[in-house]
């Protein structure tokens, strides 16, 4: 049976052009091209085999991902990749492992706050991996706030060098994924001190093992900090802990870009900008955002194939069951998802645009945007990791009990992707972050500074105050205008409440620690706006292909309008929409699912996942998923045996009454 | 340090009787008294420890749990524990394990199934374990809908026997716990044929594994079905894969209590009520929920001790920083789960009267009130499961980073107990359920007969459908009648308004289908209501302790104010409340927070869980976390060599450019 697709009648029903939906998910046909070459080729080499993973003990797991990590590094020089397709290769060898530290965190700090000449003494060595560096800051007792860090970076005159030291349990470096047993330095943050004075936060390059032996040097104290969630998952990385015992390094090995500390041990500014750092955060939470609508496109395409596959109730005259994507229930929990995963693949896109745009403008010394892109950086980085993380698990549960089994792929997709939601801001924090950004700037609105950006409609806030939806049928829903009026005004609405509410606090510190759960409510009705105007400005471009357009007009239709039928609270409690157009949104998600349903296979066939990138029995492009199910389940160790272990120790004496002579 | 209680302050802000609590939440000084001297028992033992068990592969996890369980087998018979001790034993043991199966389907199967001969024969065989039992009835194809089984059971007259078959791929039992390694018999369900005819599906006591060299038997093939999400987990669970070829049973290892088939493979239906299938539902169901307060307290306490552990951001000239409970948005996450624990522990012990009170009426022949019965107790299966699985995830995410790893116990918590959303009838099908009897009784209104036990107020609809809350304050908000009437007039009119539009389709079952995912939402509402007004009757009983009832009372209101403040758009849509009245609510429910915060860490005392139990660093109960956690980390197998294995083959070659040698 080898061949046979059993999704093929799903795959005919599609009404649009699966091939130009490929480019536009891709973001071109450069992308798609080196996405699909890239994918096929770590899908085809064995040595990238990963079903295996979920079975596989600790030091196996690790063992394994050190060979992939130097057999993909081989390859990438055999194949003389560019930076581009070596990162992609990376990216579908799909598998946490130190080298993402090395290439996402070290080497782009060292870009990022080295001067011109640490940047030549250190790049080499690090673009050649002959030292491998890790990005050492979270501690064991603090995260989040990073000016809380407790290392200490001690400059001595004397000998014109640092001393790093932990001075407590709780300054120990914890987390830092290739940190525990692979890295060779590290990028160590931790509090400068000269001369008795303190002087924040600082980066300094450590080196912690021999380059000879691995050992850890003199001083330092270094190990993995056990298992985490998940089988396979993060286990693959070894996050590690470290502490410092007055450990020495020269000077020049803290990274003087912004700051320096001269041979006196002076603490000199230099005249680089410090916001600097927002292009780096852009560019960081881009590609979070990017990563969310792929784990969630992961699950969603997993989840969608197997509802087109699993039959269950409804026969008719002892005929096939009904395939559960039929029901609307299936249909109501799984279409916003997949909506989702187009929605946050666009505004991933257009975050890469922010990007080069604030570059642009930091070149030209412009800082006034500066906070709005933070606010919206900030926002989009929570809201979409967050709805990835539940979308998983939802899409998880959409596969009933085959779900929870590992060779669905989903447990492990879970698994992984959840820190996403604490890393690079927990995603709370960050709301709060964003709601902070908002209140100033509904309290400057009157002092005639024009909010920009993803604010801007906040500069329309008399209309906005003034809206009334005017929608008396369904299908006015479908009008982009009419949604996006709602959700202006919904958010709009919300901020200036809460601004209301603040107000009446003599301390607004107060008040805003005591209003912060409604104010994390304004914020994500700020960000839900941004998604969704995103995605109608989207709409607005030339997009070719057969009715490809039609699709994501439906797409971005359920994702707005289930938005709206989930916090219809919010709507309502602003009197942004009555109860009856509430209703009518509702009627015109459902039409939208029957819309969607004969192209909803072809839709998850446009992600273009390989059966290896996607490691799910239950998500095979050819549907043929009983067989497989059955097949793997005797690869389980425990089945290496008919009879198991521990029978004759403990299960006869149990049967045969043989207790009390038995060792247990 | 060892004997601090860092916790200490917290606890003497307490204004309760904690030991007076810990009486109300284990339901009764006898049920204290038992639980606290059974858990004090499996923690001190040491063959009960289970702080390695997410690091060990499957075949040492389940060899240590066989361990486990046949010398937990050995001290209940040594201690000649009652069957309640037992019981309690099996559940502080804290391990998924065959044994769960044998006593929780095998045995009551037979019980409820069995003839009187048949319960002679079998039940000393299953109470001396020299038999050990599964429950294998759900298939590759198929597990919500029972009827849909494809195993088959054909009588031979000409042996007296039956064949058991497994006539497809998809017909291989699939899931059973127990059933792969360990179960000697297993009771299959399987399509009776006899004489050319099918007679639905009946349950068969079918040996598997041979007493003497626990080989299968001929004919059976029998394996397990492979890892399952997390560590540890149900990993430790043996759920297994079964094929029949053709294995002849004698005809009187069909369970007969409701039908039999004679000699000459006749089936006859005997006069026992088949209704008594309702009695085992409830009891199950009750189970489900009792489980569901369990689990969801554990990760609320877990995560409430360490949020008053943990303090991030908000240090004052460098004084200590705020304990990350203080802060608004930790309370407006954690609380409100605080609340549903209590709250479903409060419905459980009403489920618990409510199953004496179905097997009364089951012996009287009074059969009417069991639709509303089994409404209630799936909706209550599906509402508390669904709460708990997401909250446990919820109070991981509150732990930040720390609550990823594996020594924080809530990575296993959530994946062991995500399955309750899915076995015993998966949530949504559940809610279907509900709302399929919800429409018929509101269908039923004008006919004269009048709604009974949970669903009596429906029979009030007439002034449900006019009411308007009178709710001018927040503090009015604390008057429970004004919440029970606001829950029963939004469950009541969402029924309505879903009943309404049923009526618009000329097809029913059409108009169901189209409109299952707002029945869904009547139905949840519904099932709240349910909770609301039990944790509202708990409190009209006289309950002991100082300002204990006045705690419960704070805990009633965020409970009921969290939901309203959630679904305030069910509320507004439905005009229960206006948009005023609901932001009412809201303040309120933040005042309700700062009266419960300085109890928090007494509330989650009261559940009186053992450290053991709680397999948690961050929940400790002296909260002695950062010293446990770095204590901790140096287990990992990773650490039991300083240079990774691995080092010489793929660390060392990458690092001095010699790949071209290496062996990958």
């Amino acid at each position: 049976m080898e061949g046979v697709d059993y999704l093929a009648a799903e795959r005919k029903k599609a009404e649009f052009d699966v091939e130009e939906m490929k480019i536009v998910w891709a973001g071109s046909r450069h992308a798609f091209e080196v996405s699909d070459r890239i994918s096929k080729l770590v899908a085809n080499d064995p040595a990238f085999r990963k079903d295996e993973r979920t079975m596989l003990p600790r030091k196996e797991l690790f063992k394994n991902t050190l060979r992939k990590a130097t057999y993909a590094w081989k390859r990438i020089n055999e194949l003389r990749l560019s930076e581009e397709e070596a990162s992609k290769l990376r990216f579908y060898v799909d598998e946490p492992s130190f080298t993402d530290l090395h290439w996402g965190m070290f080497v782009p700090a060292i870009k990022g706050q080295g001067t011109d000449e640490q940047q030549r003494k250190w790049l080499p060595l690090a673009y050649k991996m002959q030292i491998i560096g890790c990005y050492a800051q979270t501690e064991l007792g603090h995260g989040s706030n990073v000016q809380g860090l407790e290392t200490t970076a001690t400059f001595d005159p004397q000998t014109d060098e640092f001393v790093i030291h932990s001075p407590t349990l709780t300054s120990s470096k914890w987390w830092p994924g290739g940190l525990g047993k692979v890295s060779t330095h590290g990028l160590v943050y931790a509090r400068l001190i000269t001369d008795g004075q303190e002087h924040g936060i600082h980066g300094f390059i450590v080196q912690l093992r021999s380059l000879e032996d691995h050992k850890p040097l003199p001083g330092i104290t270094i190990g993995d900090i056990g298992m985490k969630f998940g089988n396979g998952a993060y286990n693959t990385m070894d996050n590690g802990v470290l502490r410092f015992d007055h450990v020495r390094i020269p000077r020049d090995q803290m990274l003087m870009r912004v700051s320096r500390v001269t041979r006196e041990g002076k603490v000199v500014e230099s005249d680089v900008p410090r916001q600097l750092v927002y292009g780096t955060m852009v560019f960081v939470r881009q590609t979070i955002v990017q990563d969310a609508s792929c784990a969630l496109s992961r699950a969603v395409c997993i989840a969608t194939r197997y509802s087109a596959v699993r039959r269950q109730f409804g026969s008719q005259n002892g005929g096939p069951e009904t395939q559960v994507i039929d029901y609307k229930t299936q249909q109501s929990r799984l279409f916003p998802l997949l909506a989702s995963a187009y929605a946050f693949r666009f505004v991933g896109e257009w975050l890469n645009w922010l990007y080069m745009d604030v570059m642009r403008r930091l070149q030209a010394n412009e800082f006034s945007t500066l906070p709005e892109v933070h606010a919206c950086t900030a926002g989009l980085k929570s809201l979409t990791t967050s709805v990835t993380a539940d979308g998983i698990e939802e899409c998880r549960k959409l596969c009933g009990g085959h779900g929870y089994l590992c060779t669905s792929g989903l447990p492990e997709l879970f698994a992984v992707y959840v820190p996403a939601c604490t890393y690079e801001g927990d995603n709370i924090v960050l709301q709060l972050q964003v709601a902070r950004i908002l209140m100033k700037t509904v309290s400057q609105l009157s002092s005639g500074k024009p909010p920009v950006g993803t604010m801007a409609y906040l500069g329309r806030i008399e209309p906005l105050m003034q809206y009334r939806c005017n929608v008396q049928k369904a299908k006015d829903w479908m009008n982009p205008n009419v949604v996006l009026e709602a959700f202006e005004a919904r958010a709009a609405r919300m901020s200036v409440s809460c601004a209301q509410k603040l107000s009446k606090f003599s301390n607004p510190e107060e008040g805003f620690a005591e209003l912060s759960a409604d104010l994390v409510e304004a914020s994500v009705a700020h960000c839900q706006l941004i998604v969704v105007s995103k995605f109608i400005e989207k709409l607005q471009q030339d997009i070719p292909g057969k009715r490809v357009k039609q699709q994501l007009e439906v797409l971005c239709g359920i994702y707005s309008l289930a938005l709206l039928h989930k916090h219809q609270g919010d709507f309502l409690a602003t009197s942004c929409v009555t109860s009856k157009q509430a209703s009518l949104a509702n009627d015109q998600l459902r039409e939208l699912y029957t819309q969607v349903r004969p192209n909803a296979i072809a839709l998850v066939d446009a992600f273009n996942y390989t059966d290896h990138f996607l490691g799910s029995i239950l998500g095979r492009y050819d549907g043929n998923v009983y067989p497989k199910l059955y097949e793997a389940a005797w690869k389980d160790p425990l089945n290496e045996s008919v009879v198991p272990d521990g029978y004759h120790q403990y299960i006869r004496p149990l049967l045969k009454q043989q207790l009390r002579a038995a060792k247990l």
